[in-house]
């Protein structure tokens, strides 16, 4: 069969000199003591979802606000108003398929109380690809990968594992519905990025929310206390 | 909650000057008989089984061959080429998010019998933003939306359903385990796209396929005798 499989090799540039925006709005964002995560995933792998739980599970011990993009809707920061409470942004990306750090800033200007917060968390547009090549300013970033859509996935978006500190692979509840091994998914990002670190979770039983939340309130503290 | 909630528009405009490149591809195509279809989705919704039992419902009334996009790895290729026979080519993006129409025509040069097929299925980069926004050179488009992934995604990801002519609903079989609403679905694909038809599959138990080859066999005929 190898015979009938030919490889062409497409390259273009990708234009991407949005690194000086990201390293001031992380330095001015270092000075005000705010946190910034942002948070990456395919479309419907349960980005929202996750974070209101999250958010939750956090929110009486550090301030925090969200920030959701999104292509047009408005649907997700009510809805993380609405269950969490916490002030929340919606970032109209017109189209777009990232954010990058000037979008990011726009959002936070927005906020009435950044000064305030301990915790800024920003939902990416759901995408695997783009979002992972523009630096928001953030921290760090988490990615979340349902079981639904497959192991194999830090195999074909490479980058998206390689950018991020934490896979959270988020639908555990269907796992024994789809033919999805967790030990080969966990192989695959290490193999994309040894340092990641993988928690399971479901968000919609609100399964494994513990150990995400202990997550980011390290994260959180240890940045506080070195920077 | 409402007070919580602020909107902030983000506009720019996408670059894409790719038209004229796709109408050119179109009308060399249409020259030599050979229908381009393009088939998008998010990652992970079963691009690669469905067109594997597409394929191999259709190939003895139809020749075909199919082109891969993945921005790095392999294996979808040589899957298909393995489960159908059919020539297989993979394009890879390089980090790419989408297909433009160059780079369709660079895949459509490295088939060695383009001239003798009825068929060629393109297989886009997993993505629900970007290749909506690049005309192929595609005589149309079909937009694959897997249960998992929630009913809400034609209001979050407009362009896609509109730029399509067929969404195929893909995974019917986990329906029970998801709160997935086929009927409101398929209200959000109408407010979208009041010409879109919608079949619904489960790729993998192989349900379905009967009628999702039927719409691509009249897509392919209806053509040809219209040319």
């Amino acid at each position: 069969m190898e015979d009938k499989v030919k490889i062409i090799e497409i390259k273009k540039s990708v234009f991407a000199a949005n690194e000086k925006t990201a390293d001031d709005l992380r330095e001015e964002l270092k000075q005000k003591g705010v946190f910034l995560l942002n948070v990456m995933s395919s479309p419907g792998s349960g980005k929202t979802t996750t974070l209101v739980e999250l958010i939750n599970a956090l929110k009486d011990k550090i301030k925090i606000a969200v920030m959701e993009a999104d292509i047009d809707s408005d649907v997700d920061a009510l809805t993380v108003a609405k269950k969490t409470g916490v002030q929340s942004i919606q970032l109209h990306t017109g189209g777009m398929c990232h954010l990058d750090a000037e979008m990011t800033s726009q959002g936070l200007n927005g906020l009435s109380n950044l000064d305030d917060l301990d915790l800024v968390i920003l939902e990416n547009v759901g995408n695997l690809v783009c979002p992972a090549e523009f630096d928001t300013g953030a921290v760090t970033s988490l990615t979340i990968l349902s079981v639904p859509e497959g192991d194999d996935k830090p195999l074909k978006y490479p980058l998206m594992y390689q950018v991020c500190s934490l896979v959270v692979i988020n639908k555990i509840d269907v796992l024994p519905y789809f033919t999805f091994d967790v030990a080969k998914c966990k192989e695959n990002i290490k193999m994309r990025n040894p340092n990641a670190e993988v928690i399971e979770i479901s968000a919609l039983k609100k399964e494994g929310i513990d150990k995400l939340a202990d997550w980011v309130l390290k994260q959180v503290k240890n940045w506080k206390e070195n920077k």
